[in-house]
């Protein structure tokens, strides 16, 4: 079987490359990585030649396109049933969809004001209502999950919807967004895989440079 | 088994309630529908008593809840693999979920110009280039679909990629957004499907009322 092929975004920026990428790298499946940076005053034409929607991520297989980071980690877990990217229990893996549906169409609030920018200085940041909601819902969607596993990933193990959730620890830590237990407990496991590592070091290191919160 | 329920918004202006129903009802799984109107003026909080994220839809299969959309015609799926929600084959799948995930998270713009409202009177909106943009890209997307698979439906048979883009089907017909024949062709297969006619009789009929677009 031909190397599949992950085209993603720049490490510091794209959270939406970040979710299949660590999901991939997590579960120790093979593939080659082509990051095509950003440009943010431009736009970025040359992303027709492998995306068919204009963004990243993009994930190629021989002849088939996947594009959506969901898209992609689905496509994944049927490669690779053995991996199990989704918890094996059917009831689990329905609300580990359910909690990444909700991720990849929601919390635009968050989204908005908090882009995701492992380079910013931690610094606490005054957030409107709507953003304190996202917070509030996603705490207790760790939490109900984290309780009901009992750790340290949202289903036990490593599964697409903490993939679904990275970028958001990484918010969270960055801007100062929580205090809550719930998150500190979660913070810990996440950072600590040698994926989110892998990932983050080449974030910060990352030349391509645009101002601290000025996108 | 118990039946499985289904909690929606109202059938004329619930578009993410429209999606998960009609990939059920045209696949004939059976499942008890429980409508529980929008209240636009002061919001629904008792929605919590069945909704996690206070949205609509929801599915209940016993003691298990799923929400989102696309969260639950993955589920239906899982319940009923002799029923293909999914396309059979892998690559077309994969197509099938970038699509969906592109529905899920996309399109902003059409969706915030054009609500789905069964009950406006079919009138052409003039529509700003962000709109336009997005109606471009979906006819792209029916158009290498219906090329590959020949049609009647993106994937040949009616699925959940289908169920996806049914409200679009709506809007694109309800504000006369496209002349394109792809557009012509899919809208009437979509419109044929028992399932629409049903959900869209009951649209037309509901007593409940706002202004035209007013939402």
């Amino acid at each position: 079987m031909a190397e599949i092929e992950l085209f993603i975004g720049n490490k510091n920026y794209s959270s939406w490359s970040f979710r299949p990428w660590i999901a991939l790298k997590q579960k120790d499946i093979p593939f080659r990585e082509i990051l095509v940076p950003f440009d943010f005053d431009n736009g970025n034409p040359e992303f027709a030649a492998f995306s068919p929607s204009m963004k990243v991520p993009v994930l190629k297989d021989g002849d088939l396109t996947v594009w959506d980071s969901l898209a992609i980690m689905e496509y994944a877990a049927e490669l690779y049933p053995e991996k199990e990217l989704w918890p094996a229990d059917q009831a689990e893996r329905a609300m580990a969809r359910a909690i990444c549906s909700e991720m990849h169409s929601g919390f635009s609030a968050l989204r908005g004001a908090c882009p995701m920018n492992m380079r910013r200085p931690v610094e606490e940041l005054n957030v409107d209502d709507a953003v304190k909601a996202d917070v509030a819902r996603i705490v207790d969607i760790w939490g109900e999950c984290l309780n009901a596993s009992n750790g340290p990933f949202l289903f036990g193990a490593f599964s697409i919807a903490d993939a679904m959730y990275a970028p958001v620890v990484s918010r969270f830590a960055t801007y100062g967004l929580s205090e809550d237990p719930v998150v500190g407990r979660y913070t810990e496991a996440m950072t600590q895989t040698k994926a989110w590592k892998e990932w983050e070091a080449e974030a910060l290191k990352e030349t391509w440079y645009v101002a601290v919160d000025e996108i």
